[in-house]
């Protein structure tokens, strides 16, 4: 296996990414205790430093994982991992847990706080880019917000694992998960749009609150295209002029395909390569 | 904080406990890709290894998360960890993981596979195994098995985390989580039983297959006292003759109140105490 080029900050101290560990006993290991945040360096540039901060602040809140830093500090420690790995494209993580654990039945007060920045890397292949990804919806459901809410950015990621392996089996590049009612919710670390009479249209509910997806909203208003939160189902999606996917990890991916069927002429369609010129 | 005391097997390594460590590229840490199952050491010998070796294997299997070795040599790695650690009564603990990711967005097919024994612990204090825990019903609910099925024992527990911090918020020991319909699920690796009319009753379904459990039913059989799987309520718990909570952590522990309610006399019951006698 290739090691990790790049650059890790655990509690302060700065190390290999390759070289990075935590104690078996830490409640991000065997509690899954653990919130998280991406970013992208982008030519040097950190993309929206405070907004991922910001949210990543919400997402320890609301977990009540307490901080090691917060504010100028985080952003400082971002900065400066993402400026000693000597990349000029990175991704670049924030994880906090509750810490090494007194006993794996209690838990910890001791959090722990890390910052890596490793080369930038999409969640779908750089070929399909321009031919479009295809996605199945599976059979596993996104977490309802009564068990964890989906604007919690955490690594309670069982369900999108097991989504995964569907997809695979499928011979499919990733998935959209459906909420209980059945409504569109996102992808794995990403959020999904759709287009209709020109219109953009996202799921409004069971999501993370994407820094990405916000941009697109940004973008689209720049570009006079009218966009929307509605409550989605598989049919509009099927149905759809186009589809595309949107991370931090990646930016703007179209959808060819969508459970066996295509979506509007199958590949990069005009509206989505508007916003992807933009984001880039 | 003190050092774990005992004995770690990582990937057929040992080591000391307290030094086992795991990349922060591992999908149990970053992705919540883990199963795990719990033994008791008690007096030297394993509690029902066969049963929670087959059921770690069935996580794993659901999980499609590869184990390195299955059956006997699970076993022997088990026993030999358990013997190595010295310890006459222990925790002892097995860990699979599908391993370093090749790239954070990618899956990895290369599993890891821990063992650990450390001293025994029981998830609730000692001071109260007879006068009983106080219980919480918190707003946080239960994985529904469309999301994550709860017979799979694997380390997503944000949502356990944030009950527990509601017990905390409220002076109490532990929790019991309904699941979407309000029906009573489980505890923190714990399942609940209630005694109504000299009769035992624990939920169906949303729960874990407790080898703990399992082991009630047995001892109820031999006792005399019939014992059913039940969909039962909050109301059914506050209203219950006793109640108690059992895991592999604690063995049998009575519960004294459900949300500021008294369960029964408000302390350890008859037939929980012809229970656990048996048991121990």
């Amino acid at each position: 296996m290739q090691p990790f080029q790049g650059i890790a900050n655990i509690n302060g101290a700065f190390i290999p990414a390759d070289e990075a560990s935590v104690p078996i006993f830490d409640s991000g290991f065997i509690g899954g205790v653990s919130v998280f945040d991406t970013l992208a360096c982008w030519e040097g540039g950190l993309f929206k430093l405070r907004q991922h901060r910001e949210r990543f602040e919400r997402s320890a809140h609301a977990a009540m994982i307490p901080l090691r830093c917060t504010g100028a500090e985080l952003d400082a420690i971002i900065v400066e991992t993402t400026r000693r790995s000597g990349l000029r494209n990175a991704y670049v993580q924030a994880i906090a847990t509750r810490g090494r654990r007194p006993s794996p039945s209690m838990p910890s007060h001791d959090p722990t706080l890390i910052v890596y920045a490793i080369p930038y890397l999409s969640l779908w292949p750089e070929a399909k880019a321009e031919s479009g990804i295809s996605i199945v919806i599976p059979s596993i459901r996104q977490w309802p917000a009564s068990v964890v809410d989906a604007k919690i950015k955490n690594f309670n990621r069982m369900h999108t694992h097991l989504a995964k392996m569907e997809a695979d089996l499928a011979g499919a590049d990733d998935v959209v998960l459906l909420d209980e009612r059945g409504l569109l919710t996102e992808s794995r670390g990403a959020n999904v749009f759709l287009v209709r009479g020109g219109a953009l249209y996202t799921p409004q509910a069971g999501i993370l609150e994407g820094i990405t997806r916000e941009t697109v909203f940004e973008i689209a208003a720049e570009l006079g295209i009218p966009a929307a939160e509605r409550d989605l189902t598989p049919y509009d999606l099927y149905t759809a002029e186009e589809a595309f996917l949107c991370s931090t990890a990646g930016g703007v991916y179209p959808v060819a395909e969508v459970d066996g069927r295509r979506v509007g002429a199958g590949s990069l369609g005009a509206q989505t390569a508007r916003i992807r010129d933009r984001y880039w």
